[in-house]
C-alpha cells in the first residue's frame, strides 16, 4: 500500500459514518431502486426526483456522495445502479446487516469507547434500561426488535438445514437444545425425526416464546422446558441425553463464562453423549468480508449486548473447550454462512 | 469490479458505523499509540492491555477488527501498526476529520433520512435546540465546539497563506470580507498590508467573537463590522469596496439563496472591484479521497447545518455565479488543502 492509499483509506474510515447513513438513504428513499427500474441507461436528477418525491437537493448530495462509493455510476448529468449498489438494492445478507447496524447498533456504537473503559454495554441505553440485552431482548422497540431478529435468524437458518443430517446422521433419542431461544432449531429436530424429544433450556422469557411457537406447530408433547440462567455457576445442567446443542449461544458469554458453562455440559454427559457446538469464526472464513462482518459483530456484543462476550476466533475457542474437560473429535466448517460445527465428547 | 468485490463492499459500508468507531476507540484509548511506540517488533494481547490499562478482551475486539480495518498488522500473537493506523495516529488531517465526524456529526447522521424527506437539519437537535446551526455555533457543547473550530480553521488556514498574495498582487485599498466568522482572513489581511482597511460582514454573534480577536490583535483602527443576515433577500451589502470576499461562505447557502446573495455582491460592486470566492469543490479535486471528504462534508450541511446547502460541484456553482450578473475572470484550484479561487467581476 503506498502512503497515499493509507492516508486515503484514513479518511475512509473518518467519514464512514456519513458512508454508511447516505447508503441508508439512497435505499430507504427509493433512489436505488428508482435508477434501478431505468436500467443501464439511468436517470437524471430531476427525473429522479420526480419520481421519488425526494426534493433535488436531497437526490443530488446523496448521489454525488454514493457515486464515490460505488453505488452509483454517472455519465454526464445521468445516474445507473453500480454494482455495489446493486447488493445494496438486491442482496437479502447486505439488508440484514445494514438494518441491523441502523437499527439496533448505530447509536450504540458512540458508546463503543466507554464500553470497553466499563466492561458493560454502555450503548445499550439507546434502546432500554436493561443491564444486558437478554433481559431487554423481547421487548426491544421496533424496528430494532424485527431487525435483531431478522440477523439472527438469517445466519441460522441457512445453517440448520445443513446441520440437520450431520448432527442426526446416527439415532438420536433426546436433544438438550441450550440456549433454545425461539425453538427454531428444536423445531427443525422435531420435524425431521419422528421419535427424537427435545428439552429447551433457556432464560423464562425465551422459554414462553419458544412454547408459543412449539405448541402452535402441534409438536407441544415432545418437548420439556428447563428455565435456568446459566451465568449462575450453580445452576446444573440436566444429564441422560445423548445430544447437547448450543448454536451461536456460547458467543453470548465472556472466556470465563464459557468456561463454566462448558464444565457444566461435561459434567452432564456420559461417555456416549456428544455435544454439537455451532459458532460462526472469524477465523474459518473464506471470505474476507465474511470475517470482517464478523468481527464487527463482536462490537455488538461489546457495546449493545453485554460489554464482555464475542465472536470467538477458533484458536482461542479451542482452548476453551479443551480447559472444560472437552475434546473436539469433529470439525465440519462452512456449514451454511460460514459456521463451524465442532462435535466434542468428554476427554 | 467483480460480483464477490462488489458484495464485499456492501458489507463494508453495512458494517462501516463499527469500523469508524472502533478505530475511534483504538486511537482514544491508548492502543495504537502503544503499538506505534513498540515498532515494527509490535506487542501481545497482554502488554498492550498492561500498557494501556484497557482490559485483554476490549483489547482483542478492538485489534481483531483494527487488523481486517489495516490499522495494525498481526504477526502470530504480536500486533504492529500498519499504514493506515500510521495515518489515523500522525496525521493531522485525519484527526481533525475523525473528531468532527465523531463530536459534531455522528449521531446527527441518524437523522439523515428524515432530513432530505423535510428539508430541516434534524440532525442537529442531538446537539441543542436551534433552527440551524449558525444561531448555535458559539454555543455548541463540548467537545463539538472545538471540533467544529479545528476543523473549520484547518482547511482554510492552509489556504489563507497561499490565497494573500494571489488577492494582493495589486494595491488594495478596503476588503468586504462577508461572512468573516471570527476574523482570521481579516486578519491575515490586516497584518499582510499596514495600509488596508477591512468591512466584516456577519451575524452579530459572530461579528463579537471577530471583534474580540482583532482588537486583541491591536487591528481595531482598521476595521468595521457590519452586522447583516443576508438570509434576508432585502439586506444589500455596502458599496465602495474594491475587493469582496466570501470564504467557504457560498456553501452554507441553498442554490437559490445563493443566487440571491451573489445578486447583491454584483449590485454592490463597481466595474473595478473584484469579488473572489473560496471553495472546495468535490469535483476539481486531484485526489479520490478528497472528493470523497467533501462530497460526504455535504451531508454535514444536510442534517447538521441547515439542510438546504452543500459542498458545491463547481460545475453548478458556475452557472449560479453567471446567473448573478457576475463572470468569472480567473479559477486557480489547488490552493492550500484543494481549495478554489474564483475571481470575479460584473458582467
Amino acid at each position: 500500500m503506498t502512503a497515499l492509499e493509507a492516508k486515503s483509506r484514513a479518511q475512509t474510515l473518518a467519514f464512514a459514518p456519513f458512508a454508511f447513513q447516505a447508503t441508508v438513504a439512497l435505499r430507504d428513499l427509493g433512489i436505488l431502486a428508482a435508477i434501478g427500474r431505468a436500467g443501464p441507461a439511468g436517470l437524471d436528477r430531476r427525473a429522479i426526483a420526480a419520481e421519488t418525491g425526494v426534493s433535488e437537493y436531497g437526490v443530488s448530495v446523496l448521489l454525488d456522495f454514493g457515486a464515490d462509493l460505488g453505488l452509483v455510476a454517472r455519465t454526464q448529468d445521468r445516474f445507473a445502479l453500480d454494482d455495489v449498489g446493486y447488493f445494496v438494492l438486491h442482496d437479502e445478507m447486505t439488508t440484514v446487516n445494514m438494518d441491523f447496524t441502523r437499527d439496533v447498533c448505530y447509536h450504540a456504537l458512540g458508546a463503543l469507547t466507554e464500553s470497553i473503559r466499563n466492561g458493560q454495554p454502555e450503548g445499550l441505553s439507546a434502546l432500554g434500561e436493561w443491564p444486558t440485552i437478554y433481559e431487554g431482548l423481547t421487548h426491544l422497540p421496533e424496528p430494532a426488535l424485527s431487525s435483531w431478529y431478522r440477523f439472527d435468524h438469517f445466519y441460522s437458518d441457512r445453517a440448520y438445514d445443513e446441520l440437520l443430517p450431520l448432527v442426526f446422521d446416527g439415532p438420536v433419542r433426546h436433544v438438550l437444545d441450550i440456549g433454545g431461544n425461539t425453538g427454531r432449531w428444536s423445531l427443525k429436530c422435531l420435524q425431521h425425526d419422528p421419535d427424537v424429544t427435545v428439552t429447551i433450556v433457556d432464560l423464562p422469557a425465551q422459554l414462553d416464546a419458544a412454547r408459543r411457537n412449539i405448541e402452535e406447530a402441534g409438536f407441544g408433547g415432545r418437548v420439556d422446558y428447563y428455565a435456568a440462567d446459566l451465568l449462575d455457576p450453580t445452576r446444573q445442567l440436566p444429564g441422560g441425553t445423548d445430544v447437547l446443542w448450543m448454536s451461536q449461544f456460547l458467543d453470548c458469554f465472556s472466556e470465563a463464562e464459557v468456561t463454566s458453562i462448558l464444565n457444566r455440559a461435561a459434567h452432564a454427559m456420559d461417555a456416549r453423549a456428544r455435544l454439537y457446538i455451532v459458532e460462526l469464526f472469524p477465523d474459518r472464513q473464506v471470505f474476507d468480508a465474511a470475517r470482517f462482518s464478523l468481527d464487527a459483530t463482536s462490537l455488538y456484543f461489546t457495546c449493545v449486548a453485554n460489554g464482555t462476550s464475542r465472536m470467538y476466533h477458533s484458536d482461542r475457542f479451542r482452548e476453551l473447550v479443551n480447559a472444560a474437560g472437552l475434546t473436539i473429535e469433529r470439525t465440519i466448517d462452512n456449514v451454511g454462512e460460514g459456521h463451524t460445527l465442532l462435535c466434542c465428547a468428554r476427554a
